[in-house]
């Protein structure tokens, strides 16, 4: 085991609560008052999550919307939020600021509290949500349910590799990188239907494969129903090694989430209503663990599904 | 007005939530479900609220009870905590969840969640607590109330000089310094009583000048009514200047309130039952600011009151 992999597990012996949900979750829940909090706690750091050069405003909207998609995750509204903020360059700091009030007023989240610190550059935030009906965790997928994602996969990999160099620039990309859209509206209205419900953080492979191993099935993806946006295919291709590459990039905020095959009709409905693709990628089975095939031809698993812990969430 | 400064008044005009309370108490409250949360976020940074080589377990500890005195102030019941781990050192990293498991113990407060990431050591930890009387402010304090202060004063400031060389070692105040104790029990027992309430983290002198312009009225300090400990005294002498140097040391965690006085018995039975002395320190009066004497003399205001926003909290 790594030594990260030990401190994780350490750390979850100490989340003996039901709350915490084994630190195995997006989000922690809470009852209170007969009503449901969920509550997250995202890290970004520079170097890590964003870019040295990336906009003090973008990273600010990034810091909000990571957070929030994980509250998207489990079809809570948002209440508000609390910032941990490392004081440093006058500038970059009056840009956050700035950033930070149009994010705020883009999702309607007040700020609540927080800490300024003079530091390197460690953002925390934390983002309290609530929700007045089932709170669906990673755990409850069933042998038989569908699995299925929100929006399109590998936008902000091909962005992250355009700012760096590694692709041709493309403002969309960029943008999907820098500004992800948590799926609030989305998530709320999933929550009821879904048997298991995250958000796509670190890379559709490894988030799946964590949803497989909570819920104690296996699931398997047909890569070719990956939904790819036309810019991604564009800028990075279409063939199986950049389907592989867009599920494994990470930073996509989107939903997984497993149904019941005969909620296939209400998920599609939800997804006509908010003009957000919803799109089926493959199912669960009895078993444990992640296959994939392409065109049902089976495709073996990369040696890595995305981003690790440590390296960051 | 001081980049930090315009920072935390551009932060200040975001934060438009009655539940932020203008960012200007210790922490934020939400009502839910006909409860009230109480939330707040501090962040501690290596060599700005711990030194490198504090030992880990404490500094777990510390993050804890800086987090915890803030609910204390405003008189709630912990109900758990999310942490933002910045992973690095194997060693350091494994002392310090054996430290947090400790404290948690200690303090009976479940983890529920948080992030760990590879980057500086820079710890953020949410506390969320609940209340279900009156949560205090800072700014109920009223013209002929009496300023109150738990436990002694300037403990963990001699403390950090002891450690810094400026003192004679001393482990009571080494552990003042590493260890504080947030004073959750009293907090509770005393928010029904009081009319304003907070903790002291960045000094006696400082916190209770905020407390007077939250409240719109003037504060007046005895400092020779100032508790200090005997090994305080003995390490860092008992006169004028000694005391100043308590009252704006900082790190402190004890609470300082207001109350009418004719509620000074119930105050003192409190203290009585738990043990923990509550000393009358001053009184409020119309007008405004912070004004010393000592022995009837008056007492000029020293130029550094405590620790100022942006040099951390």
């Amino acid at each position: 085991m790594s030594a990260e992999a030990e401190f994780i597990a350490a750390l979850r012996a100490l989340a003996t609560s039901p709350a915490a949900r084994g630190l195995a979750d997006d989000a922690a829940v809470l009852e209170v008052g007969g009503r449901r909090l969920v509550l997250t706690h995202d890290v970004l750091a520079e170097g890590v999550h964003f870019l040295p050069d990336d906009p003090p405003g973008d990273v600010a909207w990034k810091l909000l919307a990571v957070n929030l998609s994980d509250l998207a995750a489990k079809g809570a509204t948002p209440l508000g939020v609390l910032l941990g903020y490392p004081l440093g360059d006058e500038s970059w700091d009056r840009a956050f600021v700035e950033g930070l009030g149009a994010a705020l007023a883009a999702f309607g989240v007040p700020l609540l509290g927080g800490d300024t610190v003079a530091a390197p550059r460690v953002l925390g935030l934390t983002a309290i949500g609530e929700s007045g009906g089932p709170v669906p965790s990673r755990g409850g997928a069933r042998p038989g349910d569908a699995l299925w994602v929100s929006g399109t996969i590998g936008d902000s990999g091909a962005g992250l590799r355009a700012l760096t160099g590694g692709l041709p620039g493309d403002d969309f990309l960029v943008a999907r990188y820098r500004r992800p859209a948590p799926r609030l509206e989305a998530g709320r209205r999933l929550a009821p239907l879904v048997s298991a419900m995250m958000d796509v953080s670190d890379g559709l492979l490894i988030d799946a494969s964590r949803l497989a191993e909570a819920s104690g099935v296996a699931v398997a993806i047909d890569l070719a129903h990956l939904p790819l946006s036309l810019p991604c295919r564009r800028a990075a291709g279409d063939d199986v090694p950049a389907r592989l590459a867009a599920a494994s990039a990470g930073d996509d905020y989107e939903l997984l989430f497993t149904a019941p095959p005969e909620r296939a009709d209400e998920v599609t409905e939800i997804g006509a209503t908010l003009a957000l693709p919803l799109t089926r990628i493959g199912f669960c089975r009895p078993g444990k663990g992640l296959s994939l095939t392409a065109n049902g031809e089976p495709v073996p698993l990369p040696a890595r599904l995305g981003w690790q812990h440590g390296e960051g969430a």
